[in-house]
């Protein structure tokens, strides 16, 4: 089983490597991490870079097509090449899959037409707008569309949907071998909980997060 | 404030990437990656690469140091270079941290002994072996060193020590924006909690995670 992960400048790195180390562990599978061009991709803060290994020709068909999110996922939304070859890739994938913003990729190529789907909290009216149900859910699954809420999300993701396509053993293994067993320090992972004051400060720099204006 | 995060051959993604989502969101402070050559390093699986865009000569005095763990700890622990830079970073940070294995670098550094520290849970043994105080919990902090359990457990330990670093709203707000609201799908990620066969095959399999053979 082939895995893609995409690559473009200014993605958010935990979005690529959280379904990485979950679903990047399945035996006798092969992950390539993919982008227009091979060679280093810069994410969103500039100081990481992950390579490109394969270009996305190179990578036409793979099994489960992952697409993270990052501020720069705004300046792809007209990337021709880059959602003709997430429609390519689609056509044929078993699951196609984002993390945070990556879901308004998969929107914006109109994989998402009408189907419950979610992304980054900041960016659920855009998914709106752009054809697809956004729901509160962290992971939704809509037939072999899987999509997961922001950055830290694809984790939970990876977790998940390695469960469906191998078994709960290789998922809770998996689980184990890199022990998530989350116990953040605070409780302000969402806007429902997080304080208001600090849900307020987040929307007033969506526009840095997003790569956009703010949305409302 | 700047963070230096090492990496080396065969490190684990996920530990150098938590703790970059979490504390290298700090504003005003300058993440670093950095290793013995400058160029694309090489992690566990080997499809994956981040970029170490500094020496460790060129980054002596971070504030902050971070050591990912990752099967190519093991071939590490006798590296000169890297232990005398790590012990020589140590005199000037602030904080001196591990994610997973990372800790057992820090004890052969000798900076961990008789202290209080954790591990990938399948090298708490021989982190007690190096001559540390081995915790089941999951960010162990004794005095400026702050020593993670495995993988996943980096973006728990970065929210807990950006905290320390800028306050609660600080971290909050990191929590926020990277969504950090788990849901594992399952409550598999400890070995008090995983079935007993998943522990079992971990422990089988403990020579390929930990780089060496079982140390029971």
């Amino acid at each position: 089983m082939q895995f893609a992960i995409v690559l473009y400048d200014r993605f958010t790195a935990l979005d690529a490597v959280g379904p990485y180390e979950t679903l990047g562990r399945l035996p006798d599978s092969e992950t390539v991490f993919v982008a227009e061009r091979t060679g280093p991709v810069r994410n969103d803060n500039g100081n990481l870079a992950l390579i490109a290994d394969r270009t996305l020709d190179e990578v036409p068909n793979p099994d489960v097509l992952i697409v993270p999110g990052g501020p720069g996922q705004t300046a792809q939304m007209d990337n021709k090449a880059l959602l003709d070859w997430i429609r390519t890739a689609d056509g044929t994938s078993a699951w196609t899959t984002s993390v945070c913003t990556g879901s308004l990729l998969l929107a914006a190529a109109g994989l998402l037409e009408g189907r419950r789907a979610t992304s980054h909290w900041l960016a659920l009216d855009e998914l709106r707008r752009l054809g697809a149900e956004p729901t509160g859910e962290r992971v939704v699954t809509d037939g072999k569309y899987v999509t997961a809420a922001g950055v830290s999300s694809g984790i939970d993701m990876g977790l998940a949907l390695l469960g469906r396509i191998s078994g709960d053993v290789v998922a809770q293994a998996v689980q184990l071998g890199i022990e998530y067993d989350p116990q953040p320090p605070y409780d302000a992972g969402s806007p429902q909980k997080a304080p208001a004051d600090v849900v307020g400060l987040l929307r007033s720099m969506s526009r840095f997060i997003l790569g956009t204006e703010p949305t409302t």
